[in-house]
C-alpha cells in the first residue's frame, strides 16, 4: 500500500533542488530555478494524465478534465520560496492536490467535475516588488502597471516574464468566468505553533487576517547622559519602551488579537546620550476587522495621552490597511468534515499570514488547509511538515474531492 | 573700564576659527588646527608676559612665575573639540585664567605663587581611542602602549605627536612633583541645564560623578508577527522595553544617580517579526559611588527576575567602571567663597562628565568652575557661554587667585 507521506516528501525534495546554491531552498520567480520546478512538476501531472498549460501570468496548470460542461475545482499554491527559504511553504500546496488527485487515481475513482492544479509563480514578493500575478490574472484584478517595477538588478517584471517565455499582454484575458469554478482550495504550512501545541497534524482555516501597520516617530531631546538630570528628560526611548508594553498588553489581552512592534530604531543610539528620537512600527492582525480596528483606534489615544504626559512629540501614522478575507463558511464545513473522516479533529484557527487564496477570493469561495509545522518554523531551511502529516493532508483532501457535487460549489447536504 | 566677559568672546571667536571647515568647531589634537590653535594662544600668554613651553605631551604651557621657592597653580583644561562641536567646551577653560591673569595684572596686583596656565592636546578622544596624554603625564600615569594606536587613517598616535614635534620617548619625564604643586583648577561649561535652571552664572563642582556601564543582550524567540500567537510569546523586544523603564524609574527615584539606556539595537527588525534579540546599554552616573553600585546590583536582580518570569534569556556584564571623584574641599570651598565675593551663590553641583580634572586628581588636589551653558546643550554649534558669565567667571577666578595663600594649597582661614 502507498505510502502518500513518504510520497509528498521525496517530491518536494525533489522540488527542493530547484534552487540557488545555499542554505535551504531560494527560488524565485522568473529564473532557472522556476523552470526546473516547472519542469518537475509537468511531469509529475503528465504521469497522472493531467493537460498541462502554463499561463501567461507563469501559472502551471495541471488540468484533470470532468464530464462536459462540469464545473472546475481549483487547488493550488505557490513555487516560489524567500531568500533561503525552506522546502514546504507553497510548494507543499502544490505537491498535496495532486498527490490526492494520484491516491483517487490508485483507488479508481473518477470525479464528477473538473480539478485544476495550480502553481503560482510568485507570492513572496522577494524578486519584485509585487506578487500574487498569478491569482489576480485569474481573478480579474490583475493592475499591469507592475510590470514596470524592477528587480534589485534593474530588470523589469515585464522583461523577465518575457524572457521566461510568457506574452505579458495577454495577462489580462486569463480572467475565469466565476460560474465556471467550484472554488479556490489552498493547502499550506501553518507557519506558526498553533496546530502543534494543539497536537493535531491538520487544520481548516476560518479566515485570513486583516492587518494594518502604524509608522510612529517618538520625537524627544537628546542630552548628555551624564549632565542631564533625570527630571525634566524627554527620552524617546523611555516614551517608546512603554508604547512596545502598550501594544503588547493590547494583543495580550484582546481574544484574536496578534499586535506585534517589529522594526524599531534608536537616534544618535550611543551609550552616553539620552535618546532624541525613535522610529518603530506596530502591526496588529485579526480575522476580525472591528476587533483590529478599535484596537489601531486605541493605540491612537494611548500614544496621544503619552506624548502630553511625557512632553514630547509623537507622530503615528497608518501605512498599511488589508481587510480580514473570511473564507468560505461551506466549502470550510466540508473540509473540516473529511478532515474528521480521517480522523483528525478539523481543528478550526486563523490564519495570520497572507497568502494566495486572499487574491482568489475576488474569483469564487476558498478554503484552506492547514498542515502543521514543526516547531512553528517557516522560512528558513530547517522547516519541515512530517510525512506522517502530509500523509493525513493528502487522505483529507481526497476525501474532500470525493465529497464534492457535480456542477455545484454547495455542500451535497 | 574693560569688559573681561567681551574680551573672552572675542577670544574664544578667534580660537573658533582654528577649525576644519564645517558646521561648529572641529579641532582634533596633533592636526594643523591644534596648531593654529597653539600659535593664538602662545601670543596671548606672551602678551600677558608668562612664559610659554610646548611639552611632549603636546601641553601648551604658559607660566607666570612667583616668587622662588613657591608653588604653583596649576589651571587650564583641552584645547580639542569634538567634530562640529562648539566654541566653548575645553578651550574656555584655558582663555578665562589666562584673562583673570590679565585682570590681576591690569589691577596691579602680584601673586606670591607662581601659576600655569595649561592647554591639553586632548581629552575629548575622538581621533584616537585614548585622551588625556596631557594630565596623565603630568601625574605620573601615562601608559606608553596607547602610542600605538591609530587614528580612522591609520596613523598611530606616536607618529602623529611626532610629526607634530613632540618627542614622545621624553612624556615619561614630565610627571611633576606633588610637593610643589597647589592644586588643579579647571573651568568648564557645564554641558547640562543645571545652571540654566537655578538661573545661575556659576558654580562649583561637588565631584566628577563615577559611571559604570552594562551591556545587556536579551535573547528571545522570532516568529511571523501573523502566525505566532500572543500566549507563549518570548519577544525580546517586550523584555527589553520593560528594562528600559526600570532603569528610568531607578534613575527618578533615585537621589543623585542618572540612569540612561542610549544604544538599543533589534534583530531581526522587520514590521512583521517577532524580535529575536535586543542589544542594549545601560549606564549610571553618581557622584556617591555606593548609589551606582547599588543601582548596578538592583538593574542585575531586575533583569535576573525577567528572565525568568517571561522565559528568555538576557546576558548583563558591566563593561566599564570608572570610581567618582570628589573635589577637594578646601579648594572648592575657597572657588564658592570667590564665587559669592563677586556677586553669585557659589552653587555646587556633580558634575556628570568626565575632565581633565579627573587625571589631574591623581597629582594634585582639584576643583572646578562651571559656566552656565545656553539650554544646556554642549557638542555642537549652538553650544553658548555668554560673555556675561564669562565675565563673572573671569571675577571669580581673580578672586580666587588673590585668596590664596604663598607656598601652601590650604585655605588661608
Amino acid at each position: 500500500m502507498t505510502d502518500w507521506g513518504v510520497r509528498a516528501e521525496s517530491l518536494l525534495n525533489d522540488l527542493a533542488t530547484c534552487s540557488e546554491p545555499g542554505p535551504g531552498v531560494t527560488r524565485l520567480p522568473f529564473t532557472p530555478e522556476h523552470r526546473a520546478a516547472i519542469d518537475l512538476l509537468q511531469a509529475q501531472m503528465e504521469t497522472l494524465g493531467l493537460t498541462v498549460t502554463l499561463d501567461h501570468a507563469g501559472t502551471l496548470i495541471g488540468r484533470l478534465a470532468g464530464p462536459p460542461g462540469s464545473k472546475t475545482l481549483l487547488m493550488g499554491s505557490h513555487q516560489d520560496s524567500v531568500r533561503e527559504g525552506g522546502a514546504y511553504d507553497g510548494i507543499m500546496g502544490v505537491a498535496l492536490p495532486l498527490l490526492a488527485l494520484a491516491k483517487l487515481r490508485s483507488d479508481g475513482i473518477d470525479l464528477p467535475f473538473s480539478v485544476e492544479v495550480l502553481a503560482f509563480a510568485d507570492e513572496e514578493g522577494v524578486r519584485f516588488p509585487t506578487a500574487l500575478i498569478g491569482p489576480r490574472a485569474l481573478a480579474g484584478t490583475f493592475d499591469a502597471s507592475v510590470l514596470s517595477m524592477a528587480d534589485s538588478r534593474g530588470v523589469t517584471l515585464r522583461d523577465a516574464m518575457a524572457a521566461f517565455g510568457l506574452n505579458t499582454k495577454r495577462i489580462g484575458t486569463l480572467a475565469r468566468d466565476p460560474g465556471e469554478v467550484i472554488g479556490f482550495v489552498e493547502t499550506h504550512i501553518e507557519q506558526g505553533p498553533v496546530l502543534e501545541h494543539a497536537d493535531e497534524a491538520i487544520g481548516v482555516v476560518t479566515a485570513i487576517c486583516g492587518i494594518e501597520r502604524h509608522q510612529i516617530e517618538v520625537i524627544g531631546e537628546t542630552g548628555h547622559a551624564g549632565t542631564l538630570p533625570m527630571s525634566g528628560r524627554r527620552d524617546a526611548l523611555v516614551a517608546a519602551a512603554a508604547i512596545v508594553a502598550e501594544v503588547d498588553r493590547s494583543g495580550q489581552s484582546t481574544p484574536d488579537l496578534r499586535a506585534t512592534v517589529g522594526a524599531f530604531d534608536v537616534e544618535p543610539n550611543v551609550v552616553n546620550a539620552v535618546p532624541r528620537r525613535v522610529r518603530m512600527t506596530a502591526e496588529s492582525r485579526s480575522p476580525d476587522d472591528m476587533t483590529r480596528c478599535d484596537a489601531g483606534k486605541a493605540l491612537h489615544s494611548f500614544v496621544g495621552e503619552l506624548a502630553l504626559r511625557r512632553n514630547l512629540t509623537i507622530k503615528v501614522r497608518k501605512t498599511y490597511e488589508q481587510v480580514a478575507q473570511p473564507c468560505d463558511v461551506d466549502l470550510s464545513r466540508r473540509l473540516a468534515r473529511a478532515a474528521t473522516c480521517i480522523g483528525a479533529q478539523g481543528m478550526a484557527l486563523p490564519s495570520g499570514a497572507t497568502h494566495d487564496a486572499s487574491a482568489m477570493a475576488d474569483l469564487c469561495p476558498v478554503a484552506m488547509l492547514f498542515v502543521r509545522c514543526r516547531d512553528g518554523v517557516s522560512h528558513g531551511p530547517a522547516e519541515l511538515a512530517s510525512s506522517h502529516d502530509m500523509g493525513l493532508a493528502i487522505s483529507a483532501l481526497a476525501e474532500y474531492l470525493v465529497s464534492i457535487d457535480r456542477h455545484t460549489n454547495e455542500a451535497d447536504d
